[in-house]
């Protein structure tokens, strides 16, 4: 596939959001049209929250649209407008990708979870049965706690300095999984196989760290959302007292490859 | 310029129509951008014309959207959907691009016309001056109609078996060009410098000749619009006479080049 071979029957992916400026899914995807020879492309369309409605109308009415990836703003609100939610997408109520169904309805689902989880098994770490501490329930955490419910943890210890927000995903993640062990609380009161940060502490050099890993047993894996600085002040110091880490890159991999898989195509890590 | 290149700042173009399937501008286009090095894609988009308002309405607000090439069903309705009109436009009453204005308005114009006038002039006929022809005043007839009267022809001499439309075509030159001299006729009354045929005549072997260039005079050089066959029985017929020709071919070419001018590209011949 080239650019100069799109035609009448390339198959049409998009990616919104507002900026689009710095968005890295085309590349992605096209790369893997070229490497795979699908007729397929992936373009970004720049729509501010104001035009959503509009656009995505407009959007569900061309034929040869068959997926659309979504980003800032318009994950939460992107939820109501498609016609079903997949598991991931009920819980967290925003959806990152849309997928036109065989019936020509729009099938949205959340996948920067089941990225975090995707990435961890990819590196050789499985998360059923696993004890989890998650600090954070914005957007990344929110998935995250979805998917690691999904993908049977033990126990979900969640804390967010946003006590409303941190109430809202757990009532959420309780609703779809009411037999898992889920708890309001801090790192230090138990003992983790994983320990993970999806706040943006980190981001920024001056930042403090989310917590303090040097007082976690050994065994514990630390895990970080950002990806710019790929090792955070936080991994920087889990490597320090000896523990194993993995980065934002791999959640973000691992994003892509689910989403790419939502929409039939297998990316390859 | 390359499939993977595609970015942020990706400036985006598209055909919209029903079918898409035959369409080859993209190719002209996204050609255009691999061998300029431009970062634009031109990709089709299948819209159904029950859907034209809903998707027109979220087009217009994809803000990397530059410009938008239209053909079959919609470039009459897309005429009432822009909010200004170049002069072929207004004349013929449809489009088939649009381009989005500085001041962030959609700006609408009909290029077919232009690109016959474009093909004969590159082929060192010019139009200014001349006495012309033309039979049929469907989409492209009138498109036709307008462009040269546009250019500066001395005479337009014009035919339908649709006596209603070829009515409202003359009106709409008129309108716009008062000075004009426009007559209805046919071929035998007057000798021409252009005979030019915008039917579909000649697109299946078993049609009639739209008219016999045998009796007309060696200079008058004949015309057709039809690309497949690139010689239909007409401009055969024509040659066998001793008639200068051009076909649908140069007007094509000449269509898409005036098309891409306007959308602020030199597409060369």
């Amino acid at each position: 596939m080239k650019l100069e071979d799109i035609d009448g029957g390339t198959k049409l992916y998009v990616i919104i959001g507002d900026p689009v400026s710095a968005v890295r899914t085309p590349g992605v995807f096209n790369e893997m049209f070229v490497r795979q020879d699908t007729n397929a492309v992936l373009v970004p369309l720049h729509v501010a929250a104001a035009h959503l409605e509009s656009v995505w109308a407009g959007l569900k009415a061309i034929r040869n649209l068959h997926g659309v990836v979504i980003t800032m703003p318009h994950k939460s609100r992107m939820c109501g407008l498609v016609d079903s939610l997949g598991q991931n997408g009920k819980v967290v109520g925003a959806i990152n990708a849309a997928r036109r169904t065989s019936d020509d309805t729009w099938e949205g689902d959340m996948f920067d979870g089941l990225g975090c989880v995707n990435g961890l098994q990819k590196q050789g770490h499985s998360v059923a049965g696993k004890s989890v501490f998650l600090m954070g329930t914005g957007g990344a955490g929110a998935a995250i706690a979805s998917a690691m419910a999904q993908a049977g943890v033990r126990r979900l210890v969640i804390t967010d300095v946003n006590a409303e927000r941190l109430g809202q995903v757990m009532a959420n993640v309780r609703r779809e999984y009411p037999r898992l062990s889920i708890a309001a609380g801090q790192i230090g009161q138990e003992e983790f196989d994983l320990a993970i940060n999806a706040t943006p502490l980190g981001m920024r050099p001056e930042d403090p760290l989310p917590f303090d890993p040097s007082g976690l047993p050994e065994s514990t894996l630390v895990v970080d959302v950002i990806t710019k600085p790929e090792i955070t002040p936080l991994l920087s110091r889990a490597q320090e007292t000896g523990h194993r880490i993995q980065s934002g890159r791999h959640m973000h991999r691992g994003q892509a490859v689910a989403c790419a898989e939502f929409f039939g195509f297998d990316l390859g890590w």
